[in-house]
């Protein structure tokens, strides 16, 4: 937890950099810095941050995802790395495998919004679902990709949260617009 | 049946609200009446309807999709609510337990045209597929959303369900056309 | 094999054409030779095919998959035919029931682009996925169809093989120019 300090219930966010080279320290963890410093630009509510580091490993993955979700209670776990059709790259089917509800449309947007870059854009294999209150969110490993595909889907994120009687999450206007339908 | 004066072998639809609220009376529901209104306009077919409503209970929700497949022989399903991250919301896994067949272009196609309204349209996990004769398509609860993803999704349907072997369809061009490709 | 002449590690990709009647003699197929003139005009690295034509049956498709895939070794397997929702259509089970990896992608974007000419492109339930080092990808059994979908999807193909760990393959860029990311 990066941020003790914060007033309860304080949001308690998850990152997870999935690379086998990462967890080794033979490569520097360039995705999980990226995402936290995104999260530091759009965040406007208080929030902790978990972040971890795992090898491309079905189980071991499956297993943090789990701790992030159960023991540190992260309305948001968001992913890097192990998305694409490498031998080693399984972080979909680790996600799958600890969500009770996919979320299709995260994959899909994120993908359009990324073949509007590179038409290899349709390699990234990357979900979203839902465990239990945690909502889990695949980004690719590129650290370019990842502002790109945030910003394509972090408007949804506060109210999905919210949906999922989560904590109430707000945005600074000045990245992005949490969007949230008026009330009927 | 709201129309029993058909001819036969008439083309019998069904429509399920699935709503814990509307179910219990608390709430009126109007995806449910929004559909019927949005057949009326588009079907040139005659067609009878099928009407119900069932709480966001997964099991329930299943054994209604089965009786109007198999007893109403329903060659249409249309679905509304029940298709969000809330943890009520099971429409998309009830679905997927009776369908032979997922049909992933309607979600894609439904999602990519509420996008363009809200950002908050990835939220929706609707899903489309096919058990037997039955062609089942989920669609958000807001009746705003309703007419805006039929008017994507109905033209492919007719042909759909010539292809499913179900009766042949027809639309009023007035509304919407019901595409089918020239014969080989 | 239709081109033992090559040389060695050459890249063996499979064409199979599912269709009850191509099958059985009723029916040319056109689909199998429209892929194989595709191959022939975009690929700039040798390669030899291997061309199977089953019926709509899902045993034989898996089996003639898993054949291709593990006999053959073919690095690509293209598929046409059998995505729709025809009851015999079963391409995409068949093809799922084989694949350890899922690649959402390929079925999204190819579905994108056709429904740019018939609303009727989300009928087609084509999927892509790995099974070991073969990438197979179903495609729609019409042959205008199947230029446009490839056309959409070949550039992402050769750095797909790449990371699979499969041959290099490299593309005229006369008709298409195969996209890898600059290295990091």
């Amino acid at each position: 937890m990066s941020s003790p300090e914060q007033s309860s219930p304080s949001a308690v966010i998850g990152v997870l950099t999935i690379s086998d080279r990462a967890s080794a320290g033979e490569y520097a963890d360039r995705g999980g810095p990226a995402i936290l410093e995104y999260l530091n630009d759009v965040m406007a509510t208080p929030f902790e941050t978990v972040h971890r580091i795992t090898p491309d490993d079905l189980s071991t993955i499956k297993e943090v995802l789990l701790e992030m979700a159960e023991i540190d209670q992260c309305c948001l776990i968001i992913t890097t790395g192990g998305t694409g059709p490498s031998p080693r790259d399984v972080t979909p089917e680790a996600t799958e495998a600890v969500c009770e509800k996919m979320m299709p449309g995260f994959g899909e947007l994120m993908r359009q919004v990324s073949l509007k870059k590179v038409p290899t854009a349709i390699l990234s294999r990357q979900v979203a679902g839902i465990r239990g209150k945690t909502l889990i969110v695949n980004l690719p490993g590129q650290p370019k990709a990842i502002r790109e595909c945030l910003d394509a889907v972090f408007p949804a994120i506060p109210y999905c949260i919210e949906l999922m009687e989560g904590p109430y999450l707000e945005t600074n206007p000045e990245f992005i617009t949490a969007f949230r339908p008026a009330k009927k």
